[in-house]
């Protein structure tokens, strides 16, 4: 796997909540890592790509930093949508995660936010925002999910020791 | 300690939640560490142990990696269940967390669960689902916990060395 | 920046609560990092101090180790609060978290939790509970938080590679 942040997503239907939620994670390919979530900044020298699936990169049981957004439901026929957005600086670049009913309403959201994210940091933005936005209609009971993969927590600390 | 994850439980009761769940994760001898939430995997080469409570295994303050069940309450005379429940596999295993208002409900969840999480990958699985469930009625504010304790957060990274 | 754990605050308005607390964020110093939650407890060898802001002491986009409190709200005119108290003993410290709807409710409330967090552990206690405690009036959509900035999850390791 490159030094790319990956963008995956996924949905799933199973008997619980939070079975569904391991679905959706297994068919965004992540279902067997220990997720870790990070709150969403993107550092300087790494993309963010849009992959769909990631085809297990790493040991199972690896702790992994991931920004995340997910919505679950038990009422058949409802949608659930979740999404992520992105926009880059030459200074780095920031996540916004978001949850609705439909996947207009996450990628309104996530437009509003990213803006906002904007506004608020004096940086040298490049390029528009970029959006990753999943939606499913439930079965039974139902989750869906995006998450930008940042890699082992291990790696983290590489990256850090590199810089010095 | 050894390599295994350990699984403990507790409960406590205090003057607000969040001091009950200190209390709880006290009992369980995991209240002087930084926890860091993982989302539970276990990792092919380590096995799963029931243990109760930890004595002071790593120094106060350490950052440690747990899977973790926890319910609070205020209304006295309630019950308050939590539980985790593991399967293995020549490939790994899967942790599943679950919370309610009796250990029964705590266990039917996590059998359901964990038929699901079976059934979501193509492993070749050894046993069968082992539970760990613990109970508390609320005297005036309570709270349970069971976590599974993976070890500091650097141990993992040293891991990873290891395995390159 | 020192090997201090920095206590920092802020609060933010957006058009979302995610945006404000992003806001809020900023307004501390602390929005340009991955932040990883920790559950509270501070090592014996490390000071707590109130510093209200730090400037970029990380790279974007590095993962931090932080305890926060936060509290959002979306109606004009209410008042949100947030804060951490602290206590400090030989063997090492406890943090804790608290949001309500004035400054005055935090207080209270951390002061309970602190005194409970000392009757839990038989250590050696330093000094008063002290407190950090931030409020904001929301103009539309208003965020507060208040964090004790531990570092990078890196340093963590290093730490625990020192004492060995």
């Amino acid at each position: 796997m490159s030094d790319d942040i990956a963008v995956v997503w996924g949905d799933g239907e199973a008997r619980t909540p939070l079975s569904a939620f391991d679905a959706a994670l297994a068919d965004a390919g992540i279902h067997n890592y220990n997720l870790v979530t990070y709150s969403s900044v993107v550092p300087p020298e790494r993309s963010v790509t849009t992959v769909g699936q990631v085809e297990a990169p790493y040991e199972v049981g690896t702790p992994v930093g991931v920004v995340r957004a997910e919505r679950e439901s038990t009422r058949p026929n409802e949608t659930v949508a979740a999404g992520l957005g992105w926009i880059r600086a030459r200074e780095g670049g920031v996540l916004m995660e978001s949850d609705a009913g439909s996947a207009a309403a996450v990628r309104a959201d996530l437009r509003e936010k990213l803006a906002d994210a904007r506004r608020l940091r004096d940086w040298d933005w490049a390029g528009d925002p970029e959006l990753a936005v999943h939606e499913h209609t439930v079965d039974r009971t139902g989750a869906v999910v995006v998450a930008a993969v940042y890699g082992p927590l291990a790696e983290a600390r590489e990256a850090a020791d590199g810089r010095r």
